[in-house]
């Protein structure tokens, strides 16, 4: 069985989890989300799950009503260097923003990462989602970039990084102690990048990893953001709350990566889940009943109110539905509503349900209820061309991590669907793909003739 | 016997140690220098040995010329978060400059590294030494920032980093999971600094350690760089080459930090030393005769050549003085050589020892013998008042920790000049300095009437 054929795993890993009230559970634990312990705990789990890799989401900013679990967390590439050391074989996928960091800095510090843990490092690569709408304000600008100058600027960025990884060939060290020569200084390299947003020059004073440089994931939904990711992503990371939607998605985003000249076998999509998991359907039922009981009107209605600055909330209730509010017909002021607006323009959902969908912990039915009709789901995605895997982005942790690896992994693995154990030491070795190569090395190789 | 009165250690780790030559030693591991597991066993060595802390120094460019250590190397961030998993007391201070990377990014990576470790790290604030002279080319820009320039901007950015960690008081966070009260939001803060080089809104995704923030440790020689040190610095970092400029410098700075309105004793003056340890004197004699061998002329006249760029080297060698060279009167385009001007205008070393002098790598004869040697020097330095601890930076690596460990400390313990065991869990309660208060808490506490 080839490892095309079996699905990627990926968790989502945000403090006592997805669900905004997740800190209100009687096990939840204060200061999950700023617990190292915890989160050790947390990437064991899912590397005994024979996870591809955990994931760490990012902002760069907050508020008073931002989610309770980003207030106050671990910046992510920090994180996944100390997760390095607690872990073995699991990958580690480590968000950053393309928006407010020099490229060189963001080189040298993903590719430390990925030095650290032996090539099992991921970049997600974000232009920033501005939540909260203050992102600018923490870096001397007033407003955020707008959507497309971001992904001009990130595009910009990404040559820039990817240039600066391949300063040293795999080679160039030769650590020759009798002759005294350390390296080959044909093999170190200056990019002399000059373009629109940046200069950099190079070399970068550290050279690539054992898979090469970190992998590249990203979640880009827009067009902007899709064309861009086709352009780069490896694996591609998406929300779709049903069957068809996430097949449309899978069709369309296989055929952009094609057209950008990719093999689209090569970029693997991850849908988000976040399933509630019972012994019976009743008992997931209840437990997705509880979470929703405990998350208060004035969080939600404090929230929506921060996110639609141009509404007045105050005479509606959480169960108002969306055109009741006059959310399916908005141009909202703030750039990420875009993505969400055609699914709710079309199911026009209550305000809590466009809460969870924005906030991304939103369990639709399909995913509430027993290991075996979680797995059944995710067979059916998976077969059926909606997903090449998942990212569980669990309501609840540990809860909902623990549960899935405990039982709903070994029904995927059963069923052939999931991998027994890790056949690889480094993240791309996890996915199925080759370490790139180094493209110094590549364009030598082409030139010199064949002996 | 108060804490006062004990030494503080700190280990310099840089790939097989200062010496540029070390790299060709027998038993040297090539690649060292980015070699996590070899990175941990130094961390744990130190550990064992009841260190304060290890430092990890930092570059942000690199040459064909510069030293065969930080080629390739860990970001230093990124390290000490994977060390902090691997360790349990030691104090771990990485290096970050302040004047190529925005306030808020280097704030939240350093109290993430902070958090991690539970409170163990250290800040060393650097401006950048420009040692490679294409610094600024990596960061789109053609000059380096004048000395004078880059201290004006490193004070207005760490007075931003200062504010951005007081962002949350330490009880701020209720978790009070029955009301649904998460935090108190009159305990988050915004700094809205507005200054000469930033504009930085906050607040901080994150909250103060147990700590409080990192240890601020600085390095700086100029006249600017002791303003600044004497005005932040809670340890500072020196290396002085004989007894005498040891003292002189220790009381100069003393002073100085007294004139910025502090308390002297709550600034730590660490001397760097690079001792060469034999079980004989003539051992340790001829294990420094070995180094040098090793570093060709080539190496020390191209590197010569590169940070003197005004001088033509083609016609000496490295036994030529600096008198000979013309070096005691040259007014250097290199801003570094600032420091080293005054002792080498004074000893006119030859060109290999000014080579050692400018890596740190400088081994005076009051530090080449056995233990008791050693341990006679800093017990000399340190009760005579050149320093209140010193910085190990070993001219090879693994032996020179390991032997200091396992010979020097021991003698220090049984002399009462060193802990025999580490009393506390953080870094500032090695030191022996009191988690620093939040500002807001404080003015608050100012303001309230005693009860």
């Amino acid at each position: 069985m080839t490892n095309k054929k079996q699905m990627k795993l990926s968790a989502y890993l945000v403090g006592t989890g997805m669900h905004a009230a997740s800190w209100r559970l009687p096990d939840a634990l204060p200061g999950a989300s700023i617990d190292i312990d915890y989160y050790v705990r947390l990437a064991r789990t899912a590397e005994r799950g024979a996870f591809d890799f955990v994931f760490l989401a990012d902002s760069l900013a907050i508020n008073e009503q931002s989610h309770p679990n980003i207030l106050n967390r671990f910046e992510p590439i920090t994180l996944i260097a100390a997760l390095s050391v607690a872990t073995s074989r699991i990958g580690l996928v480590a968000t950053a923003s393309t928006s407010y960091i020099e490229p060189f800095n963001l080189a040298r510090l993903l590719l430390s990462a990925d030095r650290i843990s032996k090539g099992r490092a991921g970049w997600n690569i974000v232009t920033t989602r501005d939540l909260s709408g203050n992102t600018a304000r923490n870096f001397g600008a007033e407003k955020h970039f707008e959507l497309e100058h971001r992904y001009q600027r990130a595009t910009e960025f990404v040559d820039a990084v990817l240039g600066l990884w391949d300063s040293w060939e795999d080679d160039a060290f030769l650590y020759d102690k009798a002759s005294g020569k350390l390296f080959d200084p044909s093999k170190l390299h200056r990019i002399h990048h000059r373009g629109e947003f940046f200069a950099v020059e190079g070399p970068l004073n550290i050279a690539r990893s054992p898979q090469g440089y970190p992998l590249l994931v990203q979640a880009g939904n827009s067009e902007a953001g899709q064309r861009f990711a086709a352009r780069f992503a490896e694996v591609v990371f998406a929300i779709k709350y049903n069957y068809e939607d996430a097949r449309a998605y899978y069709a369309d985003f296989k055929a952009k990566a094609a057209a950008a000249g990719r093999n689209p076998d090569d970029v693997y999509i991850l849908q988000g889940i976040s399933p509630v998991i019972g012994a019976t359907e009743e008992e997931a039922v209840a437990k997705r009943r509880t979470l929703e009981s405990l998350l208060g009107e004035s969080e939600i209605l404090g929230f929506l109110a921060d996110y639609f600055k141009e509404i007045d909330f105050s005479p509606f209730t959480t169960e108002t539905t969306a055109r009741e509010a006059g959310l399916d017909m908005l141009e909202a002021a703030n750039p990420d509503y875009r993505k969400h607006k055609p699914v709710i323009a079309r199911e026009n959902p209550t305000l809590r349900e466009i809460y969870s969908l924005i906030i991304g912990s939103f369990s639709g039915d399909h995913l509430v209820g027993t290991p075996e009709k979680i797995a059944d789901t995710l067979e059916l995605w998976f077969r059926g061309g909606a997903a090449d895997g998942f990212m569980l982005m669990a309501p609840a942790l540990p809860e909902g991590l623990d549960d899935f690896v405990r039982h709903v992994v070994p029904l995927l693995q059963a069923r052939g669907l999931f991998r027994q154990e890790y056949a690889a030491d480094t993240l791309r070795g996890h996915i199925g793909l080759q370490a790139p190569p180094n493209r110094y090395a590549a364009s030598r190789r082409a030139e010199s003739p064949a002996t």
